[in-house]
């Protein structure tokens, strides 16, 4: 049974207000706990489950405080359209330690405010081994529940911090700067980098200005069709798979 | 002013059944609708939209059928959660033609369920100039309102069939057949190809046995780091980056 005031209390995480001011967040689906109860488990505070997922994972759950809920007292605490079995409020990891860049591939994004898009992109930096993303601070906050659904748990493993973008570029002086740009490189004539921050922009209005002034090497995705463009996550993929 | 009945006629091509039967579908946001008022414009049967974008773009509407729709109109016979200025009809298009694989590289889909990664495969193909899209029937509409508004407008210029994925590829036998598989080469190590089709499984479960056992060459896209898997549509975009 959930009272009145916990359901309150776990609906208001869905705010990024109510999220940095209690330094947790909100995860749902049993694929993404149990990719979470295994990687991030120390990091789990409670979980909400219906009774067949619950005793189902009991192993893995362990000493974690554990509800059973209703699917009616689901419907309440998730924010998918569909709730999924179970839900957990987890304490937001720790990514405050400065970026080691050295001899890295780095991305850094610059307004990506689509959360499934951001979400995406943890993914793909998580498969090609990136693990320092850099936001600008109008990115999506990787802790938007839409955000951490499309990390399928890849939220765990990489480091994310949100800067004054082109501040913090502008201070990396010895590390090259790579961007997907209209007007640069083909990408499937380069080869892997040993290092480098590589910078996405915004779904419609790409990299700004200020940013793509600090950019030392252009990079361009040709195409050869009709589409308007490519969306964010799939050419950060594209740039990923011949760079890293 | 919009009547209940007209409104209830719009809404109910939400479901595949009624769209099948009208052979129509609906498209939403100026965005697409400027896509489409451009490159399908016979296709549009008619536009309702708030007065403010009506008048924005009266000269690319012609002489369409034009309907003036309140806010509250708008929300009503929407289909997205944040209705977005603008909705039309279209007739669909005719993809009945068979495709000519002679030549070009073309894409099957097997049981790609998600709307959203099967819109952004078609956007992707269009941006790689690749123009025959063959699904399994199991796969999602393309006329579901999630799929056209990730294609961006691709929709119109992307020709989609659905068939018995299996039998269809079997008879096949003098064009090359490749799909990204666990064990199979690397993407980065290979050439662009002047001829082939390659295969998209089922986010989840990957491609079907059957489907499996007719392909000639095995793609993989090494992973580096952690992630579980990458997106369906991630993948199409970085195979077609290199191999189109």
């Amino acid at each position: 049974m959930l009272g009145k005031l916990k359901i309150k209390y776990i609906q208001s995480l869905g705010q990024k207000k109510l999220r940095d001011e209690e330094g947790l967040f909100i995860a749902e689906g049993p694929k993404i706990l149990q990719e979470l109860l295994t990687s991030a488990k120390k990091n789990i505070v409670a979980v909400y489950g219906i009774e067949e997922w619950i005793q189902a994972n009991e192993a893995t759950i362990g000493n974690i405080e554990t509800v059973i809920v209703t699917d009616d007292e689901l419907a309440k605490i998730s924010q998918l359209s569909t709730p999924n079995k179970a839900l957990a409020i987890i304490k937001k990891f720790d990514n405050s330690a400065t970026p080691d860049l050295k001899g890295k591939v780095s991305l850094a994004l610059d307004t990506i405010q689509d959360p499934g898009n951001l979400g995406t992109i943890i993914r793909i930096a998580d498969w090609f081994g990136v693990t320092n993303i850099i936001c600008s601070t109008d990115c999506a906050d990787i802790y938007n529940s839409k955000v951490v659904q499309a990390t399928m748990g890849s939220i765990a493993r990489v480091n994310v911090q949100y800067v004054d973008l082109a501040a913090w570029l502008a201070s990396k002086k010895d590390i090259r700067i790579y961007a997907t740009a209209l007007e640069g490189q083909d990408v499937a004539t380069m080869k892997k980098l040993e290092e480098g921050i590589i910078v996405f922009g915004n779904e419609s209005k790409g990299i700004s200005e200020e940013v793509l002034q600090l950019v030392n090497v252009k990079i361009t995705i040709p195409k050869k069709g009709n589409a308007e463009s490519l969306n964010a996550a799939v050419a950060a993929g594209i740039v990923l798979a011949v760079l890293s």
